[in-house]
């Protein structure tokens, strides 16, 4: 910079401002003055003809909408005309295929319904329910629900499962799907369809066309129990909500520096010496359940054993796979795993081969972001390593990180953090590449363009800033970089991931700060944008009263999802 | 602005700069350039020197405290010997004087010295109990507490109610008060001091001597019912947490724009029609049941009812009580309450009457913030009555609280949001005037010039920014003013409020963001600093490790607290 300074660019550019006249000096300042007043006075009269100054409406801010799907389906065609629905004279009928996920499915939302029930009867208390007022839209009670099934069930689900629904609501409706998958979203659709009507007295539901899939495939949210444990009934909600918003990843980075709560068959000390207490960890049945009710509920589970760094934890129990870290030749302390001891890749490869054996999901995520190659540098024997083999550092991790993707199966793909395409790891093309730091559009850019494939996070970083959910809601990967670079191909956005790290999040607040804002970010991967003509406005009336709506249904089925846009309020939700 | 850019002193001070030399120009940017090295090195030293770069510790990021009262005590005296508590062998004796409220809060203490005592064995699980070391300070159990209350029990807690407390813990342990509150107080430092010990399978307690009193006479916080209803079961649990942090009122701001869940026996309209839901009310008994569970832990339950804005709920019920607002002559609405109606000020009395009668306390906060002057002044009627009486809109606003302060019961005393002391209304020198506007160093100076009493509110907006706990911990009321004008009477700080407004807080996160961000005040507001010699360090390691001590027994005794700092954990925290 300062070399710059007396360099003769700038020097010369000085110059020329200095030659400026007296009257340009003024007319710039003037120019700056008129901006500032316009800015000014767009607030002002933003303000006033927004809320008409004085006058306030009682009442929510924005009263929630009526059965409004969120996320919002690729094709809707709403009625007027209006069904009253009660489960208990309400039928269900399994056509073509069945199988124990469907029937599941199919209690746990008759228990929804029932519960919705009881809710509007309890209602009738504070409010009688009303006449209907002539030329009124209702249709009589809505008796049926076909669940046609195409295809043989499917026992988990996968990175290319078929989502796909088409929804056809009446007085006799009918949902239909090539896989159970499909016929989960639609469920859920068909529930969410379902509102409060006559004073919260009536469940109503209004003639309705879906035809729905979604835009991305991979939909997740990244949870940390690394940084503080979550016990076991918040991750099964969290897998509840995922669901609700038809998200199918729950990208589980299960261990880090600070504690090692998987409980390892092949390696119990890791957990027994590594967990914050003994008390606070996942046992091989705990895993097992999580898997099990998220594949229920279509949601994979996503696997994170994050290397070479992020690893501090391991070392209670077994110092030596750590690299010890030095300050002038002083040994301070113990740093990332030791990329140049083969007890390292023993146990990672064991370690690797076990968490596969356990998540059935054909990705395994390790990592490899934010090395401490600091540590490594300081070494004396790693030092001696990469001069013996004429390595830089950043060679170094490239080799350890390739050293790890080869002791995967041959049947698992495996997903990174974006530092490890940066390093200039060979990978192969299945492989999926996480970009979650700045300047993410360049970064896309240089994956997309390398042939690889991208997984979108950098927006989505809940503990960053105070942002609400409309923050969340306006960033689409796909948009983003088609307007940088419209020739890519954008098939090979495969989806994104909201991300919630642990540093500052545990059982308190976990449900809270991941909901609403989650929600957002799943209507942008679902439904998608019209890359080519975006709308003008991402954040619109009509979106803040659907969100207010669903935030009430979420708290209905026990997810205590903030309040997302001001004074409002919530009926059934206990 | 532009009036100034053509004028002359603009003019001559841009022709200076201009004469300047490209010499001088280019010393000047050498000049930044350097700083901004500095400032750029600054920070990487920083960063390389607090964490030694790549070593990482594992575990918490603060390792708790044990045994440390939050807030902290004035004087306390804390010893390496200590003893074991066991609460089925420990004898509490009470002497002198005692009630029902010592009776129940004993009862309550020894509940939660059960429940500690159960998650200590059932630790034992995990880890066995070890032996002691050699020169270990273990002094055998604690065998018993006497508590000597040495006046009558009062009632219920006032502002000038005495809170100081002497506590002696040994084998043997005493607590002394001339005061219900005294006691409550102590027997909170008391459990305070239990901490888990040898591996979480014992409970300690060091010997301890504990002199104590609060630096500020009113520590509390605001709830809003007004723009979204909180359940009793959540009001409930704030006030314990208040108790747990020695705070003593509960102002609740319990009507507003939004709605009035607020069940008046005299005017049952108002929340009949004014409440978002009529399942969505406060009871007469159930502001009964809150103001005895407040007094039961000596926090005082002051209510707000404010005029003449945010009351735009009155108007579903009662519009003739509102003033119409008008743009262009045309009506656009109902706005704050109309100052020039006797129907208006006949329902004030009569509201104000019932609401003194239930709630015991001597306080009544009437609000009188942020009015909406400029519906009134668009009225053709108000107009005409102002243009009658010479009266200017502040004129108007001020005579409005007069008439709203004279219909007081003459034992009340008010407080009032700053706006009705900015205005000029004539205020008696016991009214409190509660700051919450920017520059509130001025207006604090300016309230205390004038012979008034101040509660501070305006650094502890909980919904202001994302402010963590050691944010709030930072200002100290007194010390701002003293720095300001040490000439000032400091003492007529009586007390700050912590103020959690509704407009995004509901049931799903109200305890998380109160808490423990709401310690940080009850500690400024009970310890005090020594405002002529102030800390240099505001926020030490020390407190970061006894607030989270200090969150893990709120966790502990219910209360969902935040993790204040980093990654951590709490054992016993269901």
């Amino acid at each position: 910079m300062c070399e710059a300074c007396s360099g003769a660019v700038l020097k010369k550019r000085f110059a020329r401002l200095l030659a400026l006249t007296k009257t340009w000096w003024c007319i710039i300042l003037i120019v700056i003055c008129v901006l500032v007043m316009a800015v000014l006075l767009y607030f002002l009269f933003f303000q006033s003809s927004s809320s008409d100054g004085y006058v306030i409406k009682p009442g929510p801010l924005y009263p929630p909408t009526e059965g409004y799907v969120w996320p919002q389906p690729q094709y809707e065609n709403k009625q007027l005309d209006y069904f009253t629905f009660n489960p208990a004279q309400f039928n269900v009928t399994v056509t073509n295929h069945t199988c124990d996920i469907l029937k599941n499915a199919l209690e746990r939302y008759y228990n929804i319904w029932k519960k919705m029930h009881s809710t509007a009867k309890e209602n009738n208390k504070w409010a009688k329910r009303k006449k209907r007022p002539k030329g009124d839209t209702y249709q009589g009670d809505a008796t049926q629900l076909s669940v046609v099934l195409e295809g043989e069930c499917e026992e988990y689900p996968h990175f290319d499962m078929d989502e796909s629904y088409d929804l056809k609501v009446n007085k006799k409706s009918s949902l239909e799907s090539a896989s159970i998958w499909g016929i989960l979203r639609g469920l859920e659709s068909f529930t969410q369809l379902l509102y409060f009507g006559n004073y919260y007295t009536e469940i109503h539901i209004n003639a309705t066309k879906i035809s729905d899939y979604p835009d991305y495939k991979h939909r997740g949210l990244l949870i940390d129990t690394g940084r503080h444990y979550l016990s076991l009934d918040n991750i099964l909600k969290t897998i509840d909500a995922l669901s609700m918003n038809k998200m199918n990843v729950l990208h589980w980075h299960i261990v880090d520096d600070q504690s090692f709560p998987y409980q390892s068959t092949r390696f119990p000390d890791l957990s027994d010496k590594g967990a914050f207490h003994p008390s606070l960890v996942y046992t091989p049945a705990d895993v097992a359940q999580v898997i099990g009710y998220a594949a229920a509920r279509g949601v994979r589970v996503v696997p994170e054993i994050d290397v070479p760094s992020h690893t501090r934890s391991w070392g209670i129990a077994y110092p030596q796979v750590l690299a010890k870290c030095y300050k002038k030749n002083t040994e301070i302390g113990l740093g990332p795993l030791n990329p140049i001891s083969s007890t390292t890749y023993k146990l990672l490869r064991e370690l690797f081969e076990e968490v596969q054996g356990v998540f059935p999901d054909s990705y395994f995520h390790i990592g490899g972001d934010e090395v401490s190659l600091g540590c490594w540098e300081s070494n004396p024997n790693i030092k001696k390593y990469m001069n013996k083999h004429h390595m830089t550092i950043t060679q170094l991790h490239s080799k350890f990180m390739l050293k790890a993707l080869n002791i995967l199966r041959n049947d698992t793909r495996a997903i990174v953090w974006q530092e490890v395409f940066d390093n200039g790891v060979p990978l192969s093309n299945d492989t999926l590449i996480q970009v979650w730091n700045y300047n993410w559009v360049r970064e896309m850019v240089k994956i997309l363009s390398a042939g690889h494939r991208v997984v979108f996070s950098s927006s989505w970083y809940l503990d960053y800033k105070n942002f609400h959910w409309n923050d969340y809601f306006k960033d689409d990967p796909r948009l983003m970089v088609y307007q940088k670079d419209p020739t890519l191909d954008l098939d090979k956005i495969v989806g994104g991931e909201v991300c919630l790290w642990g540093e500052t999040a545990d059982d308190t607040d976990v449900i809270m700060k991941v909901w609403p804002r989650t929600s957002a970010v799943a209507e942008r991967l679902w439904t998608g944008l019209d890359y080519m003509n975006p709308p003008k406005e991402f954040v619109t009336t009509m979106d803040r009263r659907r969100i207010e709506e669903h935030v009430c249904r979420m708290r209905r089925r026990g997810i205590a999802a903030q309040p997302p846009n001001g004074p409002g309020f919530c009926i059934g939700a206990a």
